[in-house]
């Protein structure tokens, strides 16, 4: 096993909370991808990785509700991988590659948007290692077009794109509660979609969804505009944090290998509470996933 | 039928999601009343109406929720009625001549304030062409006050005008959270006036105003401010924005003639979050009451 | 009993809605406590105070949940007593020394911070009167350290001094959302902590908590950033306004002697809805414990 | 000499910087005069009086550019006038009233709006006091209209009133930098309308207003939306703050025996800079007028 | 002469203060150019156009410095031009065809962006009507990449393509105070460009462009951040807004056949004091540049 | 010459503009100091270092006015200074430390406050290693205090401290327009201190300064708010950015051995136009005294 490193350039704007730079020994990788199709200054949700580690240190390392602490997770923070931001598809490809490589090396990736985009590569890097991956698909939109503005590669295809690549019986759509005619049709009788609720669902999904690899992939406006304003696309009558949070626990024993969190805009983020909300996120999931991740992989 | 825009100035400043200018053919009429009793450059909720319409783009067109799309139903957007700010009851009686005419050519009218004091000539005028009308009005205050700083005609009054012009026994006050003692006493004694809460005792209101043709006035302050901190007089502990998207839809089936969304303050609303939930609002109404407007007016 | 305002120094900046300026009559005194550790301009909470009396004038004196109006209670408005900002310790046994004499006159003291650490000199003064105290904490931050940068004065270290004061047996915490591995260990063996909820284990407490002097010390981002943005150290996850209300309204009976409510910020207070509704939380207060403390202390 | 205190009603929010609240034995008072048309919470410039004292504080009692120091002069706050938003006259008539008795007991009145509207009745009031009465106009904007929306009292006509009032030929305007074509052709032909320009005309000007009593009116748009964001109409193009000061020094031999500075609109002043800035035109307006005000009132 | 708006799909959100929707007798033509490479909500300089339409109400029609009255110049507004955003190519295309007509229709085109590179295509439409064509541009940056992030269009390339469309020593740049080390030797050697200074440097340029038919291209940066906070781009440095008034008043005579106004940027735009500056240049402009342009063109 | 990353702990959090972290071969070192005095989450000017590094990015790398680029220039960001909040004394104490190594280690060393009181240690230890040292201190503010709030070591109190550890004599304060009347006559007898204005009494005392070695601290509300709104202090009346790019110009060939840019305060920075502010002013330091740095400490 090499070092990711050696292979491609990462741009360091601050670390997360409790992570370390050594990436051979850790069970899970913070990985950021800032990419949105904005070529100059102050875009949307290119600076949200860097805006998501800035704030974390408002968050203790302990979670009382799981409690574990970071301190037992193996984990490091990679920094952004560096994009080109005018070259969506050569992107596309360099972010295929380099979960590719985190993947072969066993870990769990946890990658931070940037835009929705970026979760069709991860998600077929992730199914060619794992070719029985499910994904599971947190979002106020269903992001099920065909295309977009006359563009195939899109945050508003982007679940399209991935029901294509993994099946559309592999996706499990939660939270929904926006979305065309046409994506509720093919949503409808092709994916696994569940309008508004997130929790409940999930609670009944859990047994079928047993032993599969998981990967999981939240865009921050499921949640209520009022809790994460800092989004490019506010949908009111969202969940609560709360409704996450919960998804997370129930998730606790299942075999996630992956996932991201997308779509946070630092420059609409009032008082940075959404970047604040991402971070816990983050930290959750980590304490959440991590140490199963750990046992299954290396059972005894 | 003549065309109401012969006979009144309307003012363009922009058009709402999926509406056309086709007043004729219409079921539904969104008309702008951008009255505040301010005189000058940036008031309060006088660019509510050019706000919501601006920010409704980021909307679908269909409701996943109502199963239905912006195009199933024929409704216009009339822009923003020419008023004059300094001259409050002129103004009033202007509002009434307009909203009397769409009602006598068949339409429903949805208006988007502005203060709450527009509900005053709307209400003047349904009654007019509705003599069962029954009233409801969703808002974190009673607006039941005899006269406000010296001033009969007022935001904090309008309630009081309708339950007068009315009888108060036809006003059905739901959500309510903030009132003087004068004004509980009024309202407990002579309207009906539900606390807090706004889904439970409408679906228990449904069997008692089935039929009736009703009007709904919905202050944007009904929701908490964290969801709508765009409104000029903000009171914490209100509901989200699903109990109104709820409220919408059980009255699906019930005889909406008019209503209206008022309060609506562009200036204090961080991230457009407040215009954003008032366009849905617009969208889930429309969906909601229009197609079955259009059976009780047209049943065969 | 001679006057308050003769022996120490008070700075007015506006006055809390309905209240008078007459300490000798008052059941009920309001104190701005404007400590924060910053020396300068803008500062963090040390403009609290005023800013929760300049928005009250928003609110009605009435509160329809309670059926009480603020004209039925006696209470006054102290202003913000004066501090010496780099003085942590002398400006502790001031406040101390205040708190005290408000105790011995037999009045409620109601205290707006300023930072957390306030509730330390408060509720030591509050045990020298009542040995028999148990102490409320409604906080997202179980706020137990030892010590917090090298300083045992702190507002993260508030409760374990507090603990240490009045015996952590006494200490009932509830709401709490984040501590450290430490502070989890120590409040699990050693105060009453309640994870995430207030309400229920409240409700339980209530036979336990009955008759006993109560002190309750609210830090406000116990309630979510999105409906308390106005805070130092937001934590996603948290309650709603309401929750808190009914806890007020659940202590209705209970013998409330004094309480506070710290952390408001009003520098990153978006619309001012954090301190709209710290004002809402002094009304409700004032109108729920007013009455029954007048009652025990003055009980024929 | 009675007590003004005794015959209106002033309501406090804080007072400003070096104040006391001795009104007898005052040379100059600060009046706080929040009109505007607005009936409700959030108002336009309604605030800005406590916005103005509350920055107040930010600022040193002494002026380097003056070499005085606010200890130097005898001022008083005499807090706001209490005012009925909804009725326009009658506050206009009041605002006379309290100015008026203010020039009988011989003092320099120092107003802060409120709107622009508050500078007619302060200019009648001081015109009967002093019928050589001159009145120097600071603004962006002529103010000059006959009427503005059917309203002849209003901030956009209140020069005009003034003009009419007082013959146009002792009304000064310097700075302007927006009007109609009617108000050109008005100010061109009756009034002394200075484009653009504050400091050289009025330094020509001097020689001519020597020994007269003069009434100045600074409208904060004069200064450019960028130093003075915090207005309701803001007109880009404008003065720094720098060229009013050196406007007020070269004032200060002059006669002045009132002023107002109008139109700070606390809601929309970024950072507070506008306040800050009017609490400073206060300041140094204290020092640069009040010594020689004394002299001339009481030369020997 | 055929109807522009018979060939283009243009979308209406406001119009321009003073203008009319009647095409084909105006002199001037107001275009609004919604170009930004951000395919989703909340972009940069998308919203440009309507917000400036939007706020330019707060202006006077009279301009006092020109002593010219926007009734005395038939202009219209044809709203923005339907784009697809993720098209570069495509739109620039439809940009220049659109841009073309107007021109073949002898009118003057001001258009507002969206992004710098606009320019390029309304540059390349106009010398094909205008072979002897000088551009005048305005900006912090020089914009003479060769490209940028791997692509040649773009807002940091623009004035490059423009100098080899027309030749460099027809590119005029003034106000210049950013550039690479290779811009600026490109820029030395090749354009003729200024660092910092406009007026000086256009005032001495005048003998030398007379009767050239000349088009102006106005990056709002080339103002400092502090009056023009809605960019994308902020550099600090920069002159005021008098200084491109001043600007345009000595171009006042000169044969002005075109002009943009770009990178105005709406949701960084504090207070919306950079939508109104570039409301008001608008009108300045047309009352600079019409009459003479109408003259130029329909000389006896 | 050891490494002094060996010796104290920095954080990182991104890097600025064109830096190296070689901290053996560079000249010049930038090194963050996040004092404040704050101990929790969202202090002032504690992320002010992290914010100007963040935001360099939109500059370019060249200087077209000193023609030069930071290509030419070895320089290093040594990150944040790791600070413990609570500690005041201890923590100058640290600062002096790696001041001190910086010069011994022959570098020019440029720091980023922080507030104004680090500028103490710094100036003490350059003094140490050049005992010819004069200050030059740019300030809107005299802080020549002798305490304030009973503290001597403040942000306050800085240039006082300062004054009696070099002799007042050697203190150059430029651009002080506030102050109170003690500091005044203090300031006029002892040190050479100018009001108002920066470039022309920098001009005029160039000879007298000639040969000696200058420590320049900047505290960035020397410029008006309008151009640095995010700052502790706001004073209105400020200078232009270009006032102080022009003094740096100026003292280009002076033997700048170190300098500083403090009281930065990212939270009141709207639209980051003061950090971007700040990182210009460290780009054209670097670019204007780097060069001359370097030959006077090898020249030859």
């Amino acid at each position: 096993m090499g070092n990711l490193k050696d292979k491609f350039t990462f741009l360091q704007g601050g670390v997360f909370l409790g992570s370390t730079d050594n990436y051979v020994d850790s069970w899970i990788c913070i990985l950021g991808l800032p990419l949105d199709v904005t070529s100059t200054f102050r875009p949307g949700s290119r600076f949200a990785p860097q805006s998501i580690r800035s704030v974390s240190e408002v968050l203790e390392e302990f979670s009382p509700f799981l409690k574990r602490d970071l301190k037992e997770v193996a984990f490091c923070d990679l920094g952004d991988l560096e994009l080109v931001p005018g070259r969506i598809r050569e992107n596309l490809t360099r972010i295929e590659e380099v979960a590719s490589e985190v993947w072969k090396d066993g870990k769990l990736l946890l990658s931070l948007g940037g835009e929705h985009l970026v979760s069709y590569p991860l998600i077929r890097a992730a199914r060619s290692h794992y070719p029985e991956l499910a994904v599971l698909h947190f979002d106020a939109h269903a992001d099920l077009r065909e295309e977009y503005q006359g563009e195939k590669y899109s945050h508003a295809t982007v679940m399209r794109l991935v029901a294509e690549e993994i099946g559309p019986s592999h996706l499990y759509q939660l939270g929904i509660r926006s979305c065309t005619w046409e994506e509720w049709v093919y949503g409808s009788e092709n994916t696994n979609l569940f309008l508004d609720h997130i929790e409940l669902p999930l609670s009944r999904l859990l047994p079928e969804l047993k032993g599969r690899p998981l990967y999981l992939t939240l865009d921050i406006d499921v949640v209520d505009p009022a809790y994460a304003p800092g989004t490019g696309t506010p949908e009111p009558g969202g969940c609560r944090p709360q409704d996450i949070f919960s998804a997370l626990y129930l998730l606790k024993d299942a075999h996630i290998i992956g996932l991201d969190i997308v779509e946070v805009s630092p420059a609409y983020d009032m008082g940075n509470i959404t970047s604040i909300l991402a971070a816990k996120l983050v930290r959750e999931a980590i304490l959440a996933f991590g140490p199963s991740y750990q046992n299954k992989m290396h059972p005894y």
